[in-house]
């Protein structure tokens, strides 16, 4: 269904959920089973008439009354965005699954959203198909900013979708990244889609859009929060293959998107940094704690993630030394022989160690290989010319 | 015994063992075995004579004739060294030890040394007693040398020896920032004691004499070799409890070092860098490949080597000789490991499901227990073969 197909209709799915988010702050778990069980319409019906069990009146009963679905889609309509629900075709179940195993394993904090503001052209299961985050420092350091950049340009190239939070440093720099190698971009926000937060984002929201999806579970009108953030975070975690975290002090939400990443079963990653750097220190500590793998580039990215998604690494090519195909003797005989001035087999046997008749037998083979040169004080080393490929 | 007190005596241990030195290129495993089974004495005599198993004569027939020793000896005292001798009390019996159990595994080239020449104040099995190694690129960046210095600097202020190459770059680095930070300090040469090599370090390594000790398998006059400094490695893996690598290009010793250590049951450790820096590249790759620990700090080092280090000094009896005594996640990893090719902890833990954290935790808890191996692309399971009963 595309937006605003049902919006109009009190009792459709739309609007119920419409109504759902705006009565429940997430995460709702008890909420999200209700509605599992009895469907949108039903539960949305028993929420407001409060005939519903405890726990779900728990989540539900501080704002029960405030029945806005029809002007909240109405102004999502008017600032060209759309609510995406389960009953939806784009609605990404299959990302979204894990956060269902993870509530029914007794995970908190990680049920599953009743649906997603969106705005922007790109379809949702779509950048959810190959999708990893790049997350980090809002205070990041230059050091911190263009590797974000470089990892969003890079993942982008490849056909990643690059997920991250709009926020300034880290974040920002990642999106940036992103569509500048021409890519799909999603922010997930802490706040609703017209709250303007990040102040100095919104243009760059707007590019995002066009060209991927600014997302949120929060009603219009919905201002940010520091809870909001931590809860946003398994948004983040569920719809991507992993999250990489760029740069994180100390005491940072890193730990909080690897332990929600761990707990859906996502792979976590962290790029190093010096180690005089204060915001490096949230990355060690992920790696060294074995919370997080180090990724030091794009290729090391799509090698971890690709382990469980479909990318495979091309092999790197490590240079070649031409001498290194010999064995131990034939190494040694080797470093033995000068540049210049000739030596005798007995010599070589003497300096290098290696039995005088096996010196004789190593020469000529390295000599084949471009390694030794006959002169005529007795052997040298052959110039660097013949390097393996 | 102290230096000089049986040098004059040709049938001596200490004159035995310096005519072996200058006769075999370290590491020479036959002869090591040979002279354990004779004493130095017999073997010397029988290898001058030629009265030797094959393997031993392929370790000393180009060389036999060299008979050296009092010369050796006499230069040795001339320049203010001696040759320590496994005779002596100062001889680090328990930390090379782990050598002769490695050989008995079947690592190659990692033999026992028959004796180490030295030079400087220090007792050897002292500075031995809390020893971390500290190695890096040559060609070190200026975080690199500040790194390493750090390093250095800081572990000697705690109490612990820093071995390090004495090369240019982060040995130098490591070695002048433990004098600084007033401790003891261990150079071991890849080249005699009196090569003057590198050229640079003369005032150094006599600097590092004077507080702790420079160290060489390799007779007077022996000059520097790249298989040298290869050899060499293991004597710096087996006198400490673990080796840090700040700084290692894509190519580097890094991997010889870590290789090596790994074999003899040491910690390694490796400092993260920039990213984008081509002598970080080699430390990633160790982190990421769970080759090596990422440590960020001396306090990094020290809990790593404190919790980890002291309990990896490999047994010689161990009690666990199968899976038996596993516990079901550590079965479950060493399920999955195969018997040829390495796999990396991230894809051991989604093929066997056990977190990634305790993959990493439970790898080399089996390898001391010689059910899995450290190999060039990760961990495979270790051969049943060499299970002594």
């Amino acid at each position: 269904m595309r937006p605003g197909y049902d919006a109009d209709r009190p009792d459709s799915p739309r609007c119920a959920r419409a109504y759902l988010l705006r009565v429940a702050e997430p995460p709702a778990p008890a909420l999200a089973a209700f509605v599992a069980e009895h469907g949108p319409v039903a539960a949305a019906e028993r929420v407001r008439e409060q005939r519903v069990p405890e726990a779900v009146a728990r989540e539900t009963s501080a704002r029960r009354e405030l029945v806005l679905a029809a002007e909240d889609l109405a102004a999502a309509a008017r600032a060209g965005a759309r609510l995406i629900i389960p009953e939806d075709e784009e609605w990404p179940a299959w990302p979204l699954l894990c956060l269902e195993v993870a509530t029914g394993r007794g995970v908190r904090d990680v049920a599953t959203p009743l649906a997603l503001w969106a705005r922007g052209n790109a379809t949702l299961d779509r950048v959810t198909d190959r999708a990893v985050a790049v997350v980090g420092a809002r205070a990041a350091t230059g050091y911190g900013e263009h590797t974000s950049a470089e990892f969003g340009y890079g993942l982008a190239e490849r056909g990643m979708t690059v997920f991250s939070g709009a926020a300034y440093g880290v974040d920002g720099a990642a999106h940036r990244g992103a569509l500048a190698g021409g890519g799909a971009t999603v922010a997930v926000l802490g706040c609703a889609l017209d709250a303007g937060y990040p102040a100095g984002h919104i243009g760059l929201c707007n590019r995002i859009a066009e060209h991927g999806l600014v997302l949120s579970e929060y009603p219009p009108g919905t201002p940010p929060a520091r809870h909001r953030f931590l809860v946003r975070n398994r948004l983040i975690a569920a719809l991507t293959a992993g999250s990489v975290v760029v740069e994180a002090g100390a005491r940072s939400g890193a730990r909080n998107t690897a332990a929600t990443a761990g707990a859906l079963g996502k792979v976590v990653m962290a790029v190093p940094g010096p180690v005089g750097s204060a915001t490096s220190v949230g990355c060690h500590q992920l790696i060294r704690g074995g919370e997080a793998t180090l990724v030091a580039s794009v290729a090391d990215v799509l090698d971890t993630v690709g382990s469980i998604g479909t990318d495979l690494r091309p092999e790197v090519d490590h240079p070649r030394r031409s001498t290194d195909g010999l064995g131990p003797q034939a190494l040694r005989v080797h470093e033995t022989l000068g540049t210049r001035k000739g030596k005798s087999p007995e010599r070589i046997a003497t300096e290098s160690g290696v039995p005088v008749a096996r010196v004789r037998a190593i020469l000529p083979a390295l000599e084949l290989d471009g390694l030794s040169a006959r002169c005529e004080s007795g052997w040298r080393r052959a110039r660097e010319a013949g390097r393996a490929p």
